[in-house]
């Protein structure tokens, strides 16, 4: 049962991270076949270049072929629903914000499960988290999302620390895991909303 | 001599990716030992990072100096014709196009070779052919070429979905990789073509 | 002993490299998280692309955590004299010149541990001294500074061979490595010298 939990929140983490590259490989009028490639990079990035560093080779994405399918269903359905929706930044925005929770979790767990220090468990975290949305920002030649003054990688970091002290006080690991991915959605859409009144206040208090 | 038939592609495609490569970087100004640089991620880039994906180190390169002698050489070649040639336009393209499908048919044997899905065969052919390309447009600060209107990752993916349907109608495997070969290279010139007269043709038939 | 010299240099430059990434997040304003992860990327990027390549994986600083203590040192250290020092330019070239040496030499140790090619081990050396600036600079969205007219992956290539001409020597191994590190840092600095009034000349004579 608990790795069938696993299994949905990636499910549910690639979809959105691979609708969310969809979306911002669109707003760059790229051609479909772009737009696939930008999904997949979106979706499979962070946790690549994660298995890359932990050694974790091949990467699950090329013997289980589930994840490249749900990208694709992900890519195809942006490119439809992307003709008829115009509020397309607000929802790439959620979508990232959902990833972003659902895969520093993943992270973790996989930093837990090679028996790594918790400081490096929470980096594999932000790394699966926000690494996919920096490659795709690099390719599209963005400005990564992450650098910008909005808070995003402190969101992974918070919410894995919290996920940390949530275990350490004897909570039910799959109920930390989904508070975990909760509490980074949310203070990723708080974040957005103080910062867009509140630049300085956010300097101020992380230096 | 099967054998000796993929080192000879492999040379191939080492060679004109890296001239490629290093007429990109001549375009851009860079000083020798930058065009270098830039020959070498062009020319290994997409095999290297195919080759992390499946965990196959150390990558093929650091033990076998036969690529990077012939990347010295397309990058000083490079460096020497390319003060007498104006027409860099035409022969990058060209070189380009060899070598993407050379390096997708590398690419796909590499998968074969590993068991992998032939979906996965095709996705490591289009990254062995494609992302040494996205490599050094990245660190030339171009838009990749490949989520340009032109088609690119299509002709990879096409080339490769028609060598496997050669293989299953018992054409013999040398000749279905120069087919693969062949065709890719020629798709990629055609789609240019039909892209310059057809852009919006090609986007109604693609979704 | 050997061991523990190793380790010295490998502080110095994580900490070199680190706080010249740091100013340079800090020129492009990001906010403290932002010049954390740059900080990481510019002082890990080029060791972990170096141990990707060889397999040498998982990367060190996943299990040692020292390194990762040393950036972080780097990163709040850059942040708070950042707003008080004003020629940040002159430190950063300083800062980096210094850690090309530095992990140039790390990079060829690692070459020379895995028996590899002389050529090969330099070339390490190169990615090793020269790619984590190459990462920062894409994330910045800067040219990276390797490819401009100024000599870098040069400074580092020279230092290498020279390394090897200075073993051949049988000058004492450590020695060697100073002389390297102080060779490349020298090469570099008076290669921006030479190169502000004479980027002609450079170019014939490296051509």
């Amino acid at each position: 049962m608990h790795f069938s939990f696993i299994n949905i929140i990636d499910i549910l983490g690639t979809f959105s991270f691979a609708a969310a590259g969809a979306f911002a490989a669109m707003e760059k009028r790229l051609d479909p076949f772009g737009v696939l490639i930008i999904s997949f990079v979106t979706a499979i990035g962070g946790g690549t270049i994660r298995d890359v560093l932990i050694g974790d080779l091949p990467v699950s994405w090329l013997s289980n072929i589930s994840a490249s399918v749900v990208i694709i269903i992900a890519a195809i359905a942006a490119l439809f629903f992307g003709s008829y929706l115009k509020k397309l930044d607000r929802m790439l925005f959620l979508f990232d914000a959902m990833g972003l929770g659902l895969f520093t979790m993943i992270g973790i767990q996989k930093g837990i499960d090679h028996h790594l220090n918790i400081g490096i468990c929470v980096t594999l975290g932000t790394i699966t988290g926000c690494f996919g949305g920096v490659l795709r920002d690099v390719l599209l030649n963005n400005v990564p999302l992450i650098f910008k003054k909005e808070i995003y990688a402190l969101a992974s970091i918070v919410g894995g620390c919290i996920f940390f002290l949530l275990l350490n006080w004897h909570v039910e690991q799959s109920l930390a895991y989904v508070l975990g991915i909760i509490l980074v959605f949310v203070i990723r859409v708080l974040a957005v909303q103080f910062n867009w009144s509140l630049p300085k206040f956010y300097e101020k208090k992380v230096r």
